[in-house]
């Protein structure tokens, strides 16, 4: 990953870290259950733009070199381990 | 695709195709919602597993093709189409 | 659930029905995957509605006839399959 | 929340919180991007655990006292946030 979105990806990995502990304030002061959920529901959103973002760094870096490269079983190992991360992030 | 894994694919929607149909049978009997529910998510598995098959067959076919081939624009296309997929698959 | 929404009911699984009939034939017809996998994610925000809506027809009936019913057992049951409704949903 | 159902939500929460550093650390030290898009989906399948236990916990306190008791609007009122909770959780 480049300098840039090394950045950016912690900095967004510290606002998650920081919205957490928002949340375990939350949990002490008795807030409202669906207030909760929600700010929950916020940082998973959050952590999936995390997620985006590292795939697209993976697919634009490891996948290029891998699928240009001369080695079949390295190309089959990198596009698997794709279809593998889509189909766990959508089960139901 | 190939035939096989096209046939593949068509035997999944053809079998999911019955079970909607199965759930329209079960709203018309007043059955209880929440079997009702479960049945309905057990298709959404299903499509998820289409999905991820499909997903793996673009992988190996025009991906390849296109990360190989001469043409950037091209290259670029295709990875950006994936990463979208990806996200649109995740949304909380 | 009362004739109106049952009637609203059967009108969206039909029309799910439907659309899987129109993947099967871009499946037959060699469409574009990630065309085929943009519409199965269009089937599956379809039923998600569906399932909004019979929870929501559930949680005005059975659920409010059982919690403000005197049998504990069964309000704790109805209440139960609630949480795990919600929480095979969530499945990242 | 009873305080055993609190003290078990901020352990978890906290986990959370140590799981979320780790990622950053893996980001630092230029992790392969797949082990980091895992640890980021064993994050979110812990979240969606935090967020089941808090529903479970809401539906056997606010919802009974609100469904059992006699204002039309807040039993109202608590019955549609479940299904918005559960609509919005379920989003392809």
């Amino acid at each position: 990953m480049d300098a840039k979105k090394k950045t950016d990806t912690l900095r967004r990995l510290k606002s998650v870290e920081g919205h957490i502990r928002g949340v375990e304030k939350m949990i002490e002061d008795d807030a409202y259950c669906i207030d909760v959920i929600g700010q929950i529901q916020a940082i998973q959103a959050a952590l999936n733009k995390v997620k985006a973002n590292i795939l697209d760094n993976h697919l634009h870096d490891c996948v290029i070199t891998a699928v240009r490269g001369e080695d079949p079983k390295e190309r089959e190992r990198v596009l698997s381990e794709i279809a593998e991360v889509f189909e766990t992030a959508t089960k139901v």
